[in-house]
């Protein structure tokens, strides 16, 4: 048996990946953040055979020990978990960017990681206050795509511009005057997408060029997960049709 | 104190919305459908008065009682409860639809209707097996949507297609042949969404013109709501870029 001393998730704490999947992904992307693998021991077939196989070529432990499941999780068909340390990136500046300003839900948080996962744009700044991306909710509703990503958080969005250079700036806002749809992004782009109440606040009017994806007025706005990806389409669709 | 019964939603049964907002939708866009509309005593400021103008003017029977926030409402801040009998629709052959084979998750289901409304797209086609539309919290997750949109459930893909002519059908699959983002709808169009997590049938293939929404091979898919939503954006944007 390890020593390791397993606890629930705490912000700033050990995080982990619940279920078969969600691990091999972990494992695969970010070996060098795992701290050990726990099997259930109903863990049955090719799934748990490529957990140990991916534990041993990587020399990380892992352990039968189904009381783990008790204390981590809820779900009664999850059989594998992988504790990881929270890591830190860098992001590419070279590249595009989503940024986030005030994210405040775990879900939505993982649902836009996994759509910048499937549109090929790989860095994420998240602007404080904001929710916890290593939260297990977060990493689950990535479905992985977390460990695929740079992620960054800034306490202001004046630290991230700081960090820049020479990229255009796009916030995404009601009140904006250009239209997603007839659109051309010039590269490296940032996405700016607000608070998913509250969204930007009205001074990022003046920042970079502000966009709006249009739509009936029989709602107030779109659900951020939606419009951040419709933007990340728009943004990459060029290089997907090819 | 009126003589209605209140129950904890039963499919089939009446449904309610929960909150002001929610409340206020119901009334205004299906006000036919109200039995009765419950207020908490905490409830205060404009919402409360705008409620009780709508019950007045509609002839909804309205009362103040706690009990039955208790009954029905998880939530602290929920201060008006609309109970409302399921209501039945008719597809509008004339225009766009969206067909949802086989939705299990009442928060993807209530999140597309908020899509659909905000592009524009009324008329939303469910085959069963499926989720229920009038769960209390697809109704919430809709943020109303589902008061503004003709919903009809269907047992098979056939019973639909029965129903419909002269109408141009896109299935929406990873194994298509078409791009969705240099494609040119005709009108009527459906498109036609598959299950969460088995996607549609391969039998579709066969069925009009297959689209695909290509993405890196990084992920497996793209989840339903962010599918369907680039779907209905790229469907309804020349009518929005006038």
């Amino acid at each position: 048996m390890s020593d390791y001393t397993v606890r629930r998730y705490k912000k700033g704490g050990d995080s982990y990946t619940l279920g078969t999947t969600l691990t091999i992904e972990l494992l695969k992307k970010r070996p060098q953040a795992v701290i050990i693998v726990y099997l259930h021991s109903s863990l049955s077939g090719d799934g748990g055979e490529e957990i140990v196989k991916l534990c041993k070529s990587n020399s990380i432990p892992f352990e039968t020990n189904n009381k783990v499941f008790n204390l981590l999780s809820q779900k009664e068909n999850c059989y594998a978990i992988g504790v990881f340390k929270p890591f830190s990136c860098k992001l590419d500046h070279t590249q595009d960017h989503m940024v986030l300003v005030n994210p405040s839900n775990t879900g939505n948080l993982g649902t836009i990681m996994r759509s910048m996962c499937g549109f090929g744009i790989k860095n994420l700044a998240i602007i404080s206050p904001a929710v916890d991306a290593f939260d297990p909710k977060t990493v689950r509703s990535s479905m992985g795509a977390i460990f695929d990503i740079n992620l960054v958080y800034y306490d202001t969005f004046e630290d991230y511009i700081k960090e820049t250079e020479d990229r255009s700036l796009y916030p995404f806002m009601l009140q904006a005057k250009y239209s997603l749809s007839d659109f051309k992004f010039t590269h490296p782009a940032s996405l700016i997408m607000g608070n998913e109440s509250s969204g930007l606040p009205r001074n990022f009017l003046e920042v970079g060029t502000p966009i709006i994806i249009k739509h009936s007025n029989e709602i107030d706005s779109l659900n951020i997960t939606i419009a951040a990806s419709i933007g990340l389409y728009e943004l990459s669709k060029d290089r997907f049709n090819k």
